[in-house]
């Protein structure tokens, strides 16, 4: 296909959404035709899984109910936006994809990754972005961060719901888990991740990503 | 697990509700602790994705995501209902398992039924039925009554809404290939699963089901 797909992956106020808009906007301006999605959601079914996954108590849903509601949703997502988008040519960013349900469903939750790839293989026809932007900052910055999200919401394309914080409300050692696969991925995957100090202003870190991906030779 | 786990499975419109509702109530008056239940729903985590699965526009999911969010409501299902009442020793009548996603999903859209069995297994940790009887019925008897089924509801346990007809507005071919994957199950799997004519009156179907279930030897 065409298109290029990046993904942005990182814990919780690791400030990837805002990141997946900046970056869209800055090749949107280069004049590709960019499409900013994100997960779990992108479609109207997806989306109405995501208010399964993201609302309610921490311990609603077991590890393997969550990754299947995730698939669910992001098979929808890769047959009617992502596949269309990259067969047309177009630049998808992404707000999470596989590595979050990895992170969070595997590390933080104990699923064992070998199966999570074999189902992801299944469900999405093997699909991998291109390229994963994977935003690092210790994981008690990142909470502290997501408390004071709220007076970041404006900023975001996702305007996440004030009901949003069901992974939010996990416990610190399962934020230390999603934390320790995240700063050890880029280096286990290295031709498809690239790390990103997450920590400063916004404008830096999109400066980062920006000199990153300039510097990446497509594949 | 000291409990025992009947299932029912067959097409749309031959009688498994209903007559789920006649073996537990059997099953009660001989004195066992029985829990009736179904799928997708029996939590109410379950219930909010069957929602989601069964109104709607017929191709409103795709396969994969229909397999997904099967998976995740049965997860909780058996994680929240069907394993506590068999640890406690009671008898667990459900309407619909896994042999649903098999007929629905594999048969009716194509789902390799070796996928489906490995994601079964890593999902439920491989929890199958010790009965499954097949309510077998000429797919065009069973959409006939589907169609007049608005007539019986107040009879069913589970009183399917009005606006749960996403699966029976799926075209002729895919319910016959549901009937077929239901037709041929007794026979490649005898050892759980017992063929029982849906045909003729409720009382003569549930005096089969009662007979059957008598003379089968426990496992």
């Amino acid at each position: 296909m065409p298109g290029r797909f990046i993904s942005l992956e990182g814990g919780e106020g690791s400030g990837k959404s805002t990141q997946a808009h900046i970056l869209a906007e800055t090749l949107s301006l280069a004049g590709h035709d960019v499409v900013l999605t994100r997960e779990p959601g992108g479609t109207a079914g997806a989306e109405a899984i995501r208010a399964l996954l993201v609302s309610g108590a921490a311990d609603r849903w077991s590890a393997w109910s969550e990754a299947c509601l995730v698939n669910a949703a992001r098979a929808d997502h890769v047959d009617k936006v992502i596949r269309p988008a990259l067969a047309r040519g177009a630049w998808v960013v992404c707000d999470r994809f596989i590595d979050s349900t990895r992170a969070y469903q595997g590390a933080g939750k104990g699923l064992p990754d070998e199966a999570l790839l074999a189902l992801h293989a299944q469900v999405t026809g093997d699909l991998w972005p291109h390229i994963t932007f994977v935003l690092t900052l210790d994981p008690g910055q990142g909470l502290a961060r997501a408390e004071t999200r709220a007076r970041e919401r404006e900023r975001d394309h996702d305007r996440p719901a004030a009901t949003e914080t069901r992974f939010e409300s996990h416990d610190a050692a399962f934020h230390a888990r999603i934390a320790g696969f995240f700063t050890a991925l880029p280096e286990a995957e290295p031709a498809r991740c690239i790390a990103i100090d997450a920590s400063g202003r916004i404008n830096a870190v999109a400066s980062r990503i920006h000199k990153a991906l300039e510097a990446r030779p497509w594949p």
